[in-house]
């Protein structure tokens, strides 16, 4: 390894100098112009990665220094979470400013990642019409249709006719040139959606007609409540690039995209990840202040602490037995760790299967039924390997069986535990990437202790030992 | 749990009435118009599920007894590896008249998760023409653009003019209802790529015109063996929903959607969930048959099962001192667990930096000085509480130093090794979701029980316990 750190050292002193201080020594410079084009100019990754390596201070100055549509543009191609961080401590009407110049789906994903406060002091600042709208987009869930529509979408009366649309979309050119041009949604007086028509409808009818006999009547809709998981259902089995989103009584609130509802569940595959290394809410940016960061890993560090002095503690009552038998102790961690392993396996498929939707809480049994049998197939072979290599090191037969057989039991019980654990979670709605893997550790830890001391107790007082 | 445990079991129970047995006695029945209806009536995920719960002989037979039109729409909603599983062991003709039904990136897909032979055999039984093109799209990674492409595309020639596009476009409308029409190609007489032609911009250029003047001149391109994460930026920034794939000499080779990349990148995020599990490949389902499975988990297990042996090993060479205070056998497991956890969080983010583009490899530096601190704070804490904790629970003040000290100091050697470790791996090239964790675990470990059992002798020797 030493060679190969010789190799990289040279190129990490010197990736200091690459971005991140071009990026505050325009800054020092205070020169708008030259950051600006310099922004314009670097990739999105580059781009986050010198924010990223940047101060919140010198986050802050930069997008106040920026002309506000460039500061938009700039928060845009942050993580929601940093974006937020930056916004919160300017002025707010100079938030405003830069907020108004988002679209309004990304605006909710910024504002919700701030506290209430300042998401007040910003809204007061915005115009009242983009207020209402955003106060109204933000009270909904951001894992549901509200929370990911955007609400610029282009709609026209009933009574239209193509060419009138034609003429429409021929005359406003620029002010239409951001929109997906796709869909159209018709609707009534009372703004109630009739239908949709799309724009290879109006190309492919030569002559003028009514929408009425062109557009799409009856199409599918969601509510803003309906979850992410149902509108990837919709999106999939039909193909929409685009699905509106319509009230209790069927007004056209706002329009769902495919490509936001792809990003919505690409952060909630990243969310997983990081509850599966115990982070929460996957808001923890190494920018963030220490104590910030500190505290949002130790609070579930605390936990586990906790839960590994519960497990650790049946070793406490063995501890006569491991006296007697000191070798034990090294073997001790290797079957709780082991099954703690094959447990995570199963947690880990399970949580896919979750996901990807081929089981469901209610297969709790076929579940358990597959794991068992792996769980027994696995648990022969690791235990086998275990046993044959404490003997080549200990030469104590009694030993080799203890820590085989133990960690046999304990692959048996983790690996059961492991693929049931998550369907369960969800059963009690509870969140199964969060709660599955320290629950399986504790039972899997103290089950592992129990067995090799316990089994070692009863062989040694039945061989006398 | 056991009460809530008696609210769950009578649903289970029935599950397995509501949707898999219908599977299987529409299957027996061997009706082909009732088996047909029902699976299109099927939610996408209700359909999964019933599928992975037969056995792979059922899913087969299902497949065969339907038209192939049907067939492909189902294989199509299952996971590619369950749809290369089933289509595997059907007789190659058949499996053929599926795939040929496919769209070209679908079949690629799938066609990827088979062996060799299978895929020689399906090629062979393929039109000349098709098998051509899968065997072209088959030599690109899947995570390349050419491995995302599909080959379904409208191009124009370079001659032609706005008004014959439309006609043609309403002319053929049967045949063009599944493509997308947003942009079609314009390309000369051997095939190379002259510009991108927007719908949008034939709708809105009102008198037929020369092509040549509508479209895009110089579009943005991407070559065949581009990776993803470089297609996503450049669908980002210009939020494009599809982009020209070429090859090197310009020609015209397919389309990247950008459904399709963020499809890809979503399997891609899963796979890393399945890796953090100790799953590689991704390709494990319930399904499958159980050796496979087995076989699958335990060639990682075993690996592991050798670095934990490794790592406690340390405990053997200090049993002596073990001997002495048989009370340190307890926190042992608690020091190493905990240490590795810590350094697990700091994987998990540094594994999200990555992803998200805000450090790169080069950035060693920062994120070690950033993880150092965070190390000692939390490792402070937990170091105090663990003190604490044991104090109270042994009341020996010698005890509790050696616990507290020795996981402040595993907290900050874990925290260090666990930020810098995945950006380490994607330095030397290797997979950072894969090598991070066994590493970091088998290194916290042994340093875990070495800071204890180490500290013990130290200190016991200086106070002659």
């Amino acid at each position: 390894m030493t060679s190969q750190d010789r190799d990289i050292m040279p190129e990490i002193s010197c990736a200091e100098e690459v971005s991140t201080p071009n990026l505050s020594e325009l800054l020092a410079a205070g020169d708008r112009e030259a950051l600006t084009a310099f922004l314009k100019a670097l990739p999105p990754d580059e781009l986050r990665r010198g924010m990223a390596q940047l101060s919140e201070e010198q986050q802050q100055e930069i997008v106040q220094l920026l002309h506000p549509q460039d500061a938009a543009d700039l928060i845009d191609d942050l993580p929601d979470e940093q974006a937020a961080d930056v916004l919160e401590d300017i002025p707010a009407d100079l938030a405003a400013a830069i907020v108004e110049e988002l679209d309004s789906d990304d605006r909710a994903d910024v504002l919700g990642e701030m506290e209430a406060d300042e998401v007040r002091a910003i809204l007061e600042a915005l115009p009242p019409e983009d207020a209402d709208e955003t106060r109204q987009l933000l009270s909904y869930p951001s894992d549901s249709a509200g929370g990911v529509m955007a609400t610029e979408f282009i709609a026209y009366p009933l009574e239209t006719t193509t060419d009138k649309i034609l003429d429409d979309l021929r005359r406003n050119r620029e002010k239409y040139s951001y929109y997906n041009l796709q869909y159209f949604y018709i609707v009534d007086r009372g703004g109630i959606l009739q239908g949709v028509l799309r724009l290879r409808d109006i190309v492919l009818s030569p002559a003028p007609r009514p929408v009425r006999s062109v557009m799409i009547h009856n199409p599918d809709t969601v509510r803003a409540d309906e979850d992410l998981d149902t509108l990837q259902h919709i999106l999939e089995v039909h193909s929409y690039s685009a699905l509106p989103v319509i009230s209790g009584t069927g007004r056209l609130l706002g329009v769902v995209l495919e490509k936001d509802v792809a990003e919505a569940v690409r952060k909630d595959a990243n969310r997983t990840i990081m509850k599966l290394a115990g982070i929460f809410g996957g808001e923890e940016l190494r920018s963030m202040p220490l104590l910030a960061r500190a505290w949002g890993r130790l609070s579930w560090l605390f936990v586990i602490l906790l839960l590994s002095i519960c497990a650790a503690s049946v070793i406490h009552f063995f501890e006569g037995t491991l006296l007697k038998n000191i070798t034990l102790a090294m073997f001790l961690p290797v079957v709780s760790g082991m099954s703690g392993c094959s447990g995570n396996q199963a947690v880990g498929l399970s949580l896919r299967e979750l996901t990807i939707g081929i089981v469901n809480p209610r297969d709790l049994m076929y579940v358990l039924m597959k794991e068992i049998k792996i769980g027994l197939v696995n648990g022969l072979a690791l235990g086998a390997i275990l046993g044959i290599v404490s003997f080549l090191l200990k030469n104590d037969i009694v030993l080799s069986i203890i820590v085989g057989v133990s960690l046999m039991m304990g692959t048996v019980l983790a690996v059961c535990l492991g693929g049931t654990l998550p369907l369960l979670l969800k059963k009690l709605r509870l969140d199964p990437a969060t709660g599955s893997g320290p629950i399986l550790t504790t039972i899997a830890d103290s089950a592992g202790f129990f067995f090799v001391l316990c089994l070692a107790q009863i062989l040694m007082s039945v061989w006398g030992i």
